[in-house]
């Protein structure tokens, strides 16, 4: 209900700036096209890269030669993966979640020996015009040996299936996404199985045995992009003094620094990574694909190169979520007492190790309180793009197998699903079958707010219409973060702060900052920092920002106010605390004589010591978990088979919402990419492993006439480790849609959709092999 | 001695970075033209603006027609002073010693209703070249009416001199530089003198009845221009949300923002101004010409606009310092004790009130001790540019009347004149004439170390060769000034400052941090933020970076410390005050075992609490007051009367020198400047106002080849009140090189030159004059 006034439900407390919707400082240039994103860079002689690609998906490089290539007038540069250094570090852990295996990054960003996927990175180019580097790439000859391509997890898990890395072996750790290579002298097999790990609790066999009800299930999911509307881009120039400065969209300059200046083998302090506007990212522009090969090619040619990606080669060659194949078994008492849930996730990680089948085993069921439960994750590579984080990683895939079996257990059981789900929520203190124990949720306000809302009690009339709930569960993410506040001498504060800016942060960072010292959110002026002017700041990621770096923010404040106070202190001649700061008014403790004001002080700086600049570097625990639970209705044309969403309403806890309308645009947006995988999106392949729908006409995104108002209800149930009480927001609002909307289509269909996308062409053929009548068939 | 050691005697402390001679972070990015300067800017649909400028030394505006101009195809913008804000503010003070008016400065950016000297601007046009904006220019119709105009100080101030400035009424103040306008029912007469001013102490008709000798003489030196390589340039750009972003060449991004702000009337915190690299400033780019410009066609044309002056435009209106005509009378007993002194200047301040004639009159004497002394300042305005800061600020022309007379006195007394100063030497507590009592100084030791030096020593042989010795003094400056020191995960440490650097100060301000933090100078990477990123930092002038921004460094450098210190408490988990931090190591004050290092720390940051950044605002006093001594030896060609400089000696008290080689750059650089200001440099303006020498062809100033090595000889006597002991080192080297080669060409010619410069002519007509015998004649 953006046009109206927030619908919160549950506000804990009030704030002068908190939980008002100050308008953006960075709107007017974004919609004006001030904004300055990543290929907007353009330098002196300034360099155009190109990257040529495999066309096959799984090929053994016997050589590559580039002389014809360097010979083209007009290119000052041909490297391949030689020109990058591979990484002998293990691991990285920069945002939240995010593992990465650096090696497998380097190969990714650079073929090896082998393509492992239609579109792999083999050799790049840079030249005078993108036209000459393009035509210097059709002069480039690789000699491949095309094998044999593995298309799903299913294939690459059978017992002969070509292996895409030798010495690739199963470990078992799941905490450890990016897998590894078996040693030489190991003689654990070679596979294509990088991680399988298990997490139980309580005695599931004894669960079931109680169980008066079961239901089982399994989903399958395609890949699907984030589909973000910038694509990859950089731009790197060398200094005569070896360092490196990088332009680049991404979700975190400080990923971007470290990872290029390993691959570039130079020491972080030497390289500078300057964050340009971001136009989505989603998780997508945590890791670096163009970075590193346009510092190899500047180092190579001496001048400044810009590499941006097409938007083929952004769908064929950077990460869409993984593709995943879901068994899952739930057991409830007839009174509806989950007793027992058992599920199985494999997901395809792509070429690389890496799916965050983690995540979507530790999510699945976290929402539920299941005293018996099992859950395997299964990692394996294929041969198609190396699958990158994307939005609540690994969740909404696992969510659509439990909340549509829940969704049948409810039916079997004749109970409301949201009554249901309240019977069984998780609480504070609840163990979960992955290990950790629930700190405060707000859960059960949240399904109570869902089930309140009048959308729930409207009438659906009409036929072939339905309409679903399902819920999702995301941790959140943290991470350490820094924020420089520079006190203007008018009484503006400028917020320097670490986190690229993709959903307001800036304006919610902003709001903290001036609740604190007491002034509006209009006289803070935010910026983000490059990474030589702010202190270190993990990737904007896992939802983490407004909670780790309006935790910064605030903590800069309080350090601006420390020095407001010493400033009175020396003024008045009094000890420091003797002088209160409220409502950016200094206090005397006992002589209300003695007031002084923010502004005043703020005029008065120099004079009194010297300029204020308050800085803070946090790394704070405990995001708190969120839980979303959405209702949708929608009708099922029978001719066609196409879904059009008629209402949708989704309630969320977002601890508290800093600034309502940007919590509003991430349910929004959350919702809409959800109801894209859910009915429309997905990588489809040829026999050969070719993405055949590698455009935005092909592969297709909801646009606003796909969808209806999406309302949003916000739940505050505050995280009691924020100052503010601030959970994550920006991820859990995927995770429900595609399960709310199968256990909708089964109300109005009868049919029980199990694989996504839920497309006309699919859903038709559901109705026709099922008589397009009322039952329990799968489809 | 560049390609030697470093020739510093009595250094008093010896450190592990301060001191020392490391490479300066920007020196490769500026000798391979990588670093990026004011010009350097270029912008998508950036427009080129272009300036009128009155073609008259003193007109009446009648009036201005733009229409022609505004039609011509590609003009996008004509303006007149009306686009500025005329400020009704007084005065600000951002850089050590300078007080503006900023309504005159206003005037000056663009002429209101009175053009008030050649090349006073009137008028800017915006298009989208250079040629259309210059073309444009010759159509704007302006109705000029031309008055008289006055020269020279001693026209202006003969009773029926024409006025510059109807209202603009004589104040005594010499605090006040800027002077005042009279208000409109004020009947002060109105006057071309803004401002006269006396100090006196003791009693100087008594102390002359006690001298034994006395010398009186007049000085007149001509305006000189700083003569930076780098035209004013300024690039301009409004953002939609009406936030400006100023990118220019300055000496002060804050004092850009703050006036730049005022003319265009807006408040700071909605200015940006970046700072780039400069090519010289040496005082003259503390103010702004061009930027308030490029922010008044940008907000007229709706696009950016860059402005560039040509060298002509530079010459003829920016600011150079001012002509003077001294008028000085010392006496002294028979055994050589200075008595009594009297003085008066008269300080041409181009067509706006605010000649450095205060400074001038507050250095003159300020390294004697004399009991009775009165010096009086005159403040006059000519229809010439407004003059501005010039390296020491009115301390050289005032130098070369009271050196040079303080050479006749020696002649006079029959005594060394190293021994003179000696003798007469102000010492730590000595009052001036002028007010200040001394704090400690290092003048003895300095006059001393002169007197030490192998040069004093030597033979001078050969005709018209003489040698030549002469003192300067100057104050120095300080002022707020902000760092913000970010570590690294690698050890290494960004350092921000705002300080413009212009000779090594981000080199020596990385040593001041590096020391305290026991890292080397090579582990920091410095650099200059924009108003957006850094706290308030005064203007880099009157010699204050390296005492300022060096202090700031090194309490951003304790902030670190003390949060280094709390990691490794929390570590051991011990009282923060059991933790002692030296030479990068954290140690435990009784267990032994205990100990981290920096490098450790700084690795595991974000594991003992989250990212560490140290900042700092400051604004100290008490910079500590420099002497700078000169030896000079010199041939003078009796056929053309050129002057060959055969060998140079300077000796300068640095405090301590932070970095060396900058000191002995910042010495070697004010005597090349004093040299060509001695020897060549001059306005030189036919009868009409007009600048018959604004080329760097006419305008001679010396090159390489006219210069022999300047050796340079550091003293350091702490300056007990900064942590490292420094002294402003930039300006006073400017301060003696007129006096002392006047000296030396009397040794070599028995002529005593007073008029600047002393150039082949006016020494060829000297010697004409007076026969070329050694005689005392004045020329």
């Amino acid at each position: 209900m953006l046009e109206d006034q927030p619908n919160i439900v549950l506000s804990n407390q009030e704030y002068n700036v908190v939980g008002k919707r100050p308008i953006r400082q960075d709107g007017a240039e974004k919609v004006t096209g001030q904004a300055r994103y990543g290929a907007d860079i353009n330098l002196p002689g300034m360099l155009y890269g190109k990257i040529l690609r495999s066309p096959y998906a799984h090929a053994r490089i016997r050589s590559i030669d580039t002389r014809h290539a360097e010979e083209l007038p007009g290119v000052h540069a041909v490297i391949t993966s030689s020109a990058l250094t591979q990484p002998s570090g293990r691991l990285v852990d920069l945002a939240e979640g995010a593992i990465h295996n650096m090696g497998f990054m380097c190969n990714n960003i650079m073929a090896g020996d082998k393509a492992l996927y239609k579109g792999h990175a083999i050799a790049a180019v840079a030249a005078t015009s993108p036209y000459i580097a393009e035509q210097a790439l059709e002069l480039i000859e690789v000699d491949y040996e095309v094998l044999p391509n593995v298309a799903t997890a299913e294939d690459a898990m059978k017992a002969d299936a070509p292996l895409l890395h030798d010495q690739l072996a199963t470990i078992s750790n799941p905490a450890l996404r990016a897998g590894g290579y078996k040693n030489d002298d190991d003689d654990t097999p070679a596979s294509n199985v990088s991680n399988h790990f298990e997490f139980s609790l309580g005695d599931v066999e004894q669960g079931f045995k109680e169980a008066d009800v079961i239901v089982e299930k399994e989903t399958h999911t395609s890949p699907v992009h984030q589909g973000y509307i910038e694509p990859h881009t950089a731009t790197a120039q060398w200094g005569s003094d070896g360092r490196l400065t990088i332009w680049s969209s991404s979700q975190g300059q400080f990923a971007v620094r470290e990872m290029t200046a390993r691959f570039l083998d130079v020491p972080v302090g030497r390289v500078k990574a300057i964050p340009m506007e971001i136009g989505g990212g989603f998780g997508g522009k945590t890791i670096v694909y163009v970075e590193p090969v346009a510092a190899a090619l500047a180092r190579e040619s001496g001048r400044p190169v810009k590499v941006t990606m097409s938007r083929t080669e952004v769908l064929e060659a950077s990460g869409p979520t993984s593709g995943t194949h879901i068994k899952v078994k739930l057991g409830a008492t007839k009174d509806g007492k989950l007793v027992a849930a058992q599920a199985s996730l494999v997901y395809e990680a792509g070429a690389f190790p890496g799916s965050p089948v983690s995540p979507g085993c530790q999510c699945m069921m976290a929402s539920y309180d299941i005293p018996n439960a099992f859950i395997e994750g299964y990692d394996v590579v294929v041969n198609r793009p190396k699958s990158a984080a994307y939005r609540a990683p690994g969740a909404p895939a696992s969510a659509f197998a439990m909340e549509t079996a829940v969704d049948e257990l409810c039916e079997k059981l004749g109970m409301d699903p949201l009554e249901f789900r309240l019977l069984n929520s998780a609480k504070e203190g609840t163990r979960r079958a992955t290990g950790p124990v629930n700190p405060k949720v707000g859960f059960i306000e949240t399904l109570q707010a869902a089930k309140d809302h009048p959308h729930y009690h409207s009438k659906l009339e009409g036929p072939n219409r339905g309409r679903g709930i399902a819920s999702g569960f995301w941790f959140n993410g943290t991470g350490p973060s820094s924020a420089i506040a520079i006190v203007n001498p008018d009484g503006t504060v400028k917020l320097v702060e670490g986190s690229p800016d993709i959903g307001g942060t800036r304006a919610s960072a902003s709001q903290m900052l001036a609740e604190v010292l007491g002034i509006s959110a209009e006289e803070v002026y935010p910026s983000v920092g490059d990474t030589d002017s702010i202190g270190f700041t993990s990737t904007t990621g896992g939802s983490n920002t407004t909670f780790k770096t309006g935790w910064a923010s605030y903590e800069a404040a309080q350090d601006i106010v420390r020095q407001m106070r010493e400033r009175a202190a020396r003024i008045w001649e009094c000890p420091v605390d003797e002088v209160k700061y409220e409502n950016a008014t200094l206090t005397h403790a006992t002589d209300a004589d003695k007031t002084l004001t923010f502004k005043q002080i703020a005029t008065r700086q120099n004079a009194t010591g010297g300029p204020i600049t308050g800085r803070a570097g946090v790394n704070p625990s405990g995001p708190g978990p969120s839980i979303s639970v959405h209702i949708v209705d929608l009708e099922v044309d029978p001719d066609t088979g196409k879904v059009d969403i008629l209402r949708y309403t989704a309630v969320q806890d977002a601890g508290k919402a800093i600034h309502p309308s940007y919590v509003e645009g991430q349910i929004q947006g959350g919702v809409s990419q959800g109801i894209g995988w859910a009915l429309n999106e997905e990588y489809y392949y040829t026999e050969d492993g070719v993405m055949a729908n590698s455009s935005f006409l092909d592969y297709r995104m909801p646009t606003s006439l796909d969808l209806p108002m999406i309302d949003t209800v916000i739940v505050e149930i505050a995280n009691p480790t924020h100052p503010y009480g601030v959970r994550g927001v920006g991820e859990v609002p995927v995770v429900p849609p595609m399960a709310a909307i199968s256990n909708a289509i089964y109300q109005a269909t009868g049919l029980r959709m199990s694989q996504l996308p839920m497309s006309p062409g699919r859903v038709l053929e559901a109705m026709w092999s099922n008589g397009n009548g009322k039952s329990n068939g799968s489809a």
